[in-house]
């Protein structure tokens, strides 16, 4: 591959490396390409006077108020789908978790896997997804970490958040404060993203292309906040396993039985038919925008209301109850007036979706 | 593989999904697999008050002071080696992280990225190290997360930990604090944790087994902290791209120039042959229990000392001297008086080190 093969119009010589178009192993080694790395594609995006003092670890002003720490470690397949990409996820997603606690966030870390020959391109596009959700959310990137994995080690790239927040006794929701009488509600219309992704992974197409409802839920809790406080009981984002996960969870944390009306689930026309057409049930599939609420019952109109008031929570709806029976149960009643209980599923209907 | 052929004696039926010996793709669902997987193995052995309320994030009592964050991902290969294993480097490279920033730390957060496949009593030895590891240092787990990705999509399991510690001014290392005069220590032998893995990835044998020098250096720091005080001006672990890269950008940030002394460099005899072997240089080979001090020039005999009165700094000593001439750079006295210039690598000697 050198000298005469390559003056004769073989192969051409290897691009010097400061030009390459993908990740080479030696972007994780510490060395000048990580720092060339660092310098030409993670600072300019995440740049803040933290993370450019480059030390071991940043330096972070104290705020006061009880601290809440969250991280998640981000693996979805594709690394890009209908509606968002990881990045998306790994901002959304941990800043979720903290709003769910109540929290505000303060910051976050960002700690990438790249597989060797991801191209720059991609990695880009991720990055600016993130430095934009990030920067829409008012929370800066304060510390990162990459590593470099050889082709066919890791699936494009991983991505792990860390994220840190502050919280005070104003406004705590939390699982074991669900009481029965509650509201359950979900602020928007449920099984999006799993489906985006499915459809994304394996090349499906349905009539109408579904998009992820990936979002910082940041804004739409401060809304909760500002107008119910404290009758807010409990936020989850229903991610993982879906609003039925969660909902086990809560049922389980809070020692309550909860009673789910069919015919109000919020599911999409075109999420209710690939569903159909898959075998899947949308109460199980992951969403990246949506939350779960338990509200006092006599404040439900108005925690619908407040919901309502922000373009997150238009589609905003009371979807059941907490009751006194078959506690750590839930159960659905159905459109044509049965019941069922709708349990934990032992193992998974979509894997890596985050 | 059901009914007649395993009575018959051939392959015997699958054994019930509790009873796995490894892990499966529902292990990262958030179904029952994956509540399993936290309540029989993770919950048992990082098991605290924080963890285990399960919220989406840690609740914790701010303790005051500044606050300092490092994260970091670990994907060396193999994930165990003599001297240590994954679960080691991600407890111990955290908290040294915070500890080179003068800071006390305080809470860890772990995800990880298991592949399908992994065997159970690989994960339980590597989280039995994180365990006791983070239990010497005093630090507990407060919050963490698990993903799978299917078998050839990682390379057995890969970590990110995420370290929050308090520090105050009466101790606060910095790169820049570093100026002509100040004397460079390095606080043990140097070149054992690279020369461990690499011989344990490729199947070397050398005369002497060399076993990781992975080690929790805050213990060290604080008796460098109680001893000097702020005359300790910057602290480095001697991580990814070892002595050489660490002092090359210590010397850019301070904007000074280094001068090391060759035959002060405490390279192990087992280490320097298997370099020379290897055509490696030990400057540059991975530590995870070795720091990098720059001190006030008339208090290298205290700093020596005190660094010697602990047994992780036994084998402490000066290996050179910050001065005016070739800021930014860092150079070598040779055994037979010549200097040359010990640059940054462009890439890596070793990748996947950590």
């Amino acid at each position: 591959m050198t000298g005469a093969a390559s003056l004769a119009g073989g192969p051409a010589c290897p691009a010097p490396l400061s030009s390459t178009t993908r990740v080479l192993l030696g972007h994780g080694s510490g060395g000048k390409l990580s720092a060339g790395l660092l310098r030409d594609r993670f600072l300019p995006r995440f740049g803040n006077p933290t993370l450019a003092a480059l030390g071991d670890a940043a330096v972070l002003e104290n705020p006061g108020g009880r601290l809440v720490v969250s991280t998640d470690t981000f693996v979805v397949a594709p690394l890009e789908f209908p509606g968002g990409d990881i990045g998306a996820l790994a901002v959304h997603g941990t800043l979720n978790d903290l709003a769910m606690m109540g929290a505000e966030p303060r910051w976050l870390t960002a700690g990438f896997v790249l597989e060797e020959g991801l191209p720059f391109d991609l990695l880009d596009r991720v990055l600016d997804t993130m430095a934009r959700a990030a920067a829409a959310a008012g929370v800066p990137i304060v510390a990162g970490d990459t590593k470099v994995v050889e082709r066919g080690k890791a699936d494009g790239m991983f991505i792990n958040t860390t994220g840190i927040g502050t919280q005070t006794d104003a406004f705590r929701p939390s699982p074991e404060r669900t009481v029965v009488g509650d509201a359950i509600l979900v602020s928007g219309a449920i099984g999006r993203h799993g489906m985006a992704v499915m459809a994304a992974r394996e090349g499906l197409r349905f009539e109408t292309t579904i998009t992820s409802d990936t979002a910082c839920l940041v804004p739409l809790v401060q809304v909760l906040q500002a107008r119910l406080g404290n009758a807010v009981h409990c936020l989850r984002d229903a991610t993982r396993g879906g609003v039925a996960t969660v909902l086990n969870e809560l049922a389980q944390a809070a020692d309550v039985g909860m009673m789910l009306d069919e015919p109000a689930l919020p599911v999409p026309g075109p999420v209710a038919a690939a569903c159909a057409v898959l075998g899947l049930d949308p109460l199980y599939v992951a969403n990246e925008g949506v939350l779960v609420a338990t509200v006092a019952g006599d404040q439900a109109d108005a925690a619908l209301a407040a919901l309502r008031s922000h373009d997150l929570g238009r589609d905003a709806v009371r979807i059941g109850s907490v009751i006194p029976e078959h506690r750590r149960l839930v159960q659905l009643r159905t459109a044509i007036g049965g019941r069922r209980i709708v349990d934990m599923l032992p193992g998974d209907q979509l894997p890596r979706i985050c």
